[in-house]
């Protein structure tokens, strides 16, 4: 008999050998159903593989994302096999799961695929698939995996193997295919019910460009075939939503070679926007107790050495700058808070002065490899709406949860409804990867989870993810395609206080070290800008979109009047624009409805007879002739439906 | 008989060896009465120095800045005869007028002097000045000028006398003192009634550290003792205004020694100030026509080759960026001009959608010697108030006019009454010096001077002060204490448009180079808010300053009141702070005043039942017991009798 140790803690006396299928069985007949993967202490499994000495256990279903990554790799092996049947003399390399479905690096030789050729392999794949084949490992000797591919010609497998450790290879059989393979399937082909092939691309073998351009091909499968469908409409509608694309039609933002790539120019719209989502921030922040503060884009080397960022990551960032006379090296600031820790140093304070709240729109610069740049989630250059907060410990809990309160304020203002919270706590086991004093840190956890409580978040706490300086609460936030966008972090810090040896003096007369709060409820502008985009599809909140109403005169004729709307909008603070262009209104409209504006307001003859206007919302819906009061008051009713105060 | 031609290019005839005063006798008694310098051609004279051949001839009184620079200049030597004979054995070296007085480089030996041997040296030197000695030059020969400083032991001038090409070597004598001297001096020391020795420093020979430090000996005159007793006082006053003390005592700005020299930190009160700042600019452009952009404060290296900032900066220039893995190169932004331009370039334009104004509170970096720091005015990272105007060449005199109307609102507004303009064109004679096509450039001097006319500036135009690629206005501001600075410099530029290859399509559907106008009316904000607070002494203007008025509640009784108070100005959107310490009302007034708040509102027994507030100005003035409905229509008034609306 052997012990298996389930995730909840509960112990299992089965047989040794005894499977985690069979494991599963014995919880639950719909366990049994369902799980796909499993996990024995660090290692993924198949279900199948029999359990041979004590262990801890975890078993994975379709929901879970291990389940999912085994789901994807075992098509992965599915779709080589329909490849290999398609493609005479290909060659097969490596085939992993990734965070949406998985890919297959092949050497096509002679041959090659496109867009085109996907029907015939997924058609293929999927006959395969409704095999019902059994996935099974076997282990194979060095030689024995050698001589198998050598016989196939296949180098890159060879190359592989000869890399690998003798008595660790295994090789998985399904159907009359056999892969190279760590392992990690489900139990069998049978439960793929829907494959797509998504797209193709050149790949180096190793991704190492001296070597061979292979063919990477992309695909995804579900276990329903209503679930690819849905995915495929998910896709779609990213695609549409691309901040990118978005960004470029609203004429928000653009990039400029000679600029450099990853850092953006803000366009009046863009910018415009960007200053309306500060002002609102700001406006909060302040009532909530919080001063600006302005510190400058660079510092001394010596600034970030105190800080302990340049010993981390010096090497991987924008190189120092150098002055032209004088022995001195500066950085770009990758972050804003040794900044504020200077201010906070430039005079003394008592407890009575705490909590310090010190706020600023800090554009920091980080160093991205030009490939992993993308639009403006991953840029080289951002703004973060950064505050750091320096208070007592006792304070710490209050100034958590007055934090909290700003985040969901900012989630709610912004149309997020969707979020859980996650707080990363320390590894108690592991006392080593932590500073600071035990006491304090129990006292920080706590005050987040008290506070997490109180205000009622829906959290997990995450063991061990904790950074090295103080545990945090961060935001998960699920935008309107189903994606999670992690936002709004807050971390405690007793790490930064000691570098810069930060103090207050106590109600005791004697120094004492205040605790420090990062926290920036948008992340950074442009990753929050590209969110919103996407989330909104470039619908923005009434209060935020740049251009709320355009006025469509109907001819020359009532130009005049249009302007007198407009000033009475402007009256009302409704930001309008007038389309005067010598284009029918028909047109017009199309236009604005491309560009998003929440409200187009016709005016012919007949508003200007009744001093009224004739709106129309984006997306179609009719208000009728209304005169500029009510519309005012439709425009209010909107925006306050979103917007509270806080 | 020879001809000298006078300023206004009147041609005086006289005879051969006569001098400057002799041309002012003939122009007139009382010019002869002032005149203590001259320029001959482009050498500075003495009045008594015959003139021996043709030439143009500028007479300078004690009002020009060279009449300044002649009678400063002849007062060193005076101070450097009184301190030889007060100090026998001290070793002379060089005596050049500055901007305001004079100093005098001396080897003391084994002597020094502080600042209690000062009054002696004054005494000294006027009873020498009192003499009436005449300054007299002579040629010497280089070998008679070494052997009379070798045999005084005198290596300083003996090096300087090495240096000097023979025949060149002029000689001033005065009473019984020598120096070695190029000329420049007024006739005769009786017109030196007042002397100020100001300050000893240390100063290496030639600058160079390498060499013996002398004793410079720093000191100003004037033709009246009422003059000096004024300009004692004006640097008193300075002293008091000066804007580092300020900056300190009203908690705007610091430095941190770990971020780095010449790289300001703005505290909360700071920064409140430069937003409001920047608001009200912003209010007015955006009615001026303004779009606000947002770019990176870097760019690539290739951003500034093509703009020629980097050839013509680039050396003495912070040193380039580069990145870890890629062969990239960046400099920080020293100007927001490129990336405008970049901006421009992203979109195609009509001239109809012509002018284009692109606003941004672009922080800069550029890269100063430590040595050349000073407070707010000097630094090496600044956030310039820029726009970069995009227009057609018919619309540069309208454009050039809307721009001198944002000026003059913004001089208005923050209370600079005293101000010049100066229109900088080209030198006709030296074509090869400017790019552009001449007719452009007539055409744009041409927009300029009209646009200060139409507008009505009281301006001087300098010839040859163009910039090589446009013509430009300067503001010239004449602060409370009487310094000039120079604000909001508008400039037209040909060649970044050339450079960058910006086009428009004109109405004959051709492209066409659009002209380009650079403006930034307060310059820098760093610059600004330091010439505002010498100019004010910290009093700002009421619409401007942080904090209009202070709560000072008689006894902690009143706290309740005070804050209804406080709730009450918060409404009626006046910035206020209640004193809630537990100190006297006399010691909060004497910190109020110290504070510069221009309100104290004094809240007791009696004003608590009465419902108002005991209102008390910055300065003292007392207006009573009066409602905070009377209050508010006093800061209204007060405010609205700056703060025009633009």
């Amino acid at each position: 008999m052997i012990e298996i140790t389930l995730p909840d803690g509960a112990i299992k006396k089965v047989a040794e050998g005894t499977t985690p299928m069979e494991v599963a069985k014995g919880i639950s007949e719909g366990l049994a159903r369902n799980v796909i993967s499993a996990k024995l202490n660090d290692t993924v499994v198949e279900i199948t593989t029999p359990i041979t000495k004590d262990g801890t256990l975890t078993l994975y279903t379709w929901t879970n994302d291990e389940g999912k990554k085994a789901f994807w790799h075992s098509t992965s092996h599915v779709v080589a096999q329909a490849i290999e049947e398609l493609y005479p003399g290909v060659k097969l390399t490596i085939g992993p799961a990734i965070e949406n479905g998985f890919y297959y690096d092949v050497d096509f030789g002679e041959q090659s695929i496109s867009e085109k050729d996907f029907p015939a392999i997924e058609k293929k794949a999927i006959e395969i698939a409704r095999g019902k084949h059994d996935y099974k490992m076997r282990s194979v000797s060095k030689a024995e995996a050698l001589s198998y591919y050598k016989e196939q010609g296949n180098e890159y497998k060879v190359e592989l193997i000869e890399n690998l450790e003798d008595g660790t290879i295994t090789f998985c059989d399904h159907s009359s295919f056999t892969d190279l393979c760590r392992g990690g399937h489900i139990p069998n082909t049978g439960i793929i019910k829907a494959i797509k092939i998504l797209s193709v691309a050149g790949a180096y073998w190793r991704g190492d460009e001296n070597n061979k351009q292979l063919t990477r091909v992309y695909g995804i499968s579900f276990p329903k075939q209503k679930e690819l469908t849905e995915y495929l409409e998910l896709l779609e509608e990213a695609k549409k939503r691309d901040h990118r694309k978005l960004g470029k039609e609203l004429e928000l933002f653009t990039f400029s070679k000679k600029v450099g790539q990853g850092l953006p120019l803000w366009l009046p719209k863009g910018a415009a926007l960007r200053e309306r989502l500060e002002d609102f921030l700001k406006k909060a922040q302040k009532k909530a107790g919080y001063e600006m503060v302005v510190t400058p884009h660079i510092g001394q080397k010596e600034l970030y050495v105190t800080s302990g960022h340049y010993a981390k990551y010096g090497e991987d960032s924008f190189q120092p700058i150098h002055t032209p006379k004088e022995d001195e090296e500066f950085l770009l600031k990758p972050m804003n808070c040794p900044h504020h820790c200077e201010i906070y140093n430039s005079s003394p304070f008592s407890y009575k002065d705490l909590p310090k709240r010190y706020a600023e729109f800090g554009t920091v610069y980080r160093y991205e490899q030009s490939g992993e740049l993308h639009g403006l989630t991953r840029v080289r250059g951002f703004t973060q709406d950064d505050a750091h907060i320096f208070c007592t410990p006792d304070q710490l809990n209050d100034e958590f949860k007055k934090v909290i309160d700003l985040s969901l304020y900012v989630l709610g203002s912004l149309g997020f409804e969707n979020f859980t919270a996650q707080v990363s706590v320390r590894d108690l086991n592991k006392p080593e990867k932590y500073i600071g004093e035990p006491d304090n840190w129990e006292k920080a956890e706590q005050a987040i989870i008290n506070a997490a409580d109180e205000k009622g978040l829906n959290y997990v706490i995450e063991t061990g993810e904790a950074a090295f300086y103080g545990p945090k609460l961060d935001f998960m936030v699920k935008d309107a395609l189903g994606r999670n966008w992690q936002l709004g972090t807050i971390q405690v810090d007793y790490n930064l206080p000691e570098r810069f040896e930060l103090s207050y003096k106590g109600s005791d007369n004697e120094l004492h070290r205040p605790v420090m709060i990062h926290r920036a409820p948008f992340g950074s502008l442009e990753r929050f800008v590209a969110l919103l985009l996407e989330h909104t599809g470039g619908n923005f909140p009434l209060w935020l979109i740049p251009v709320q109403a355009i006025i469509l005169p109907v001819s020359e004729k009532h130009e005049k009047y249009a302007e007198k709307v407009l000033n009475s909008l402007e009256n009302h603070e409704i930001r309008a624009l007038i389309d005067s262009r010598n284009e029918t209104v028909g047109k017009k409209i199309r236009e604005a409805e491309l560009k998003k504006i929440p409200f187009m307001l016709i005016v012919g003859e007949q508003e200007e007879m009744s001093e009224t206007i004739s709106v129309r919302r984006h997306g179609g819906e009719d208000f009728g002739s209304i005169s500029i009061n009510e519309f005012s008051d439709l425009v209010s009713t909107e925006i306050n439906s979103t917007l509270k105060s806080f």
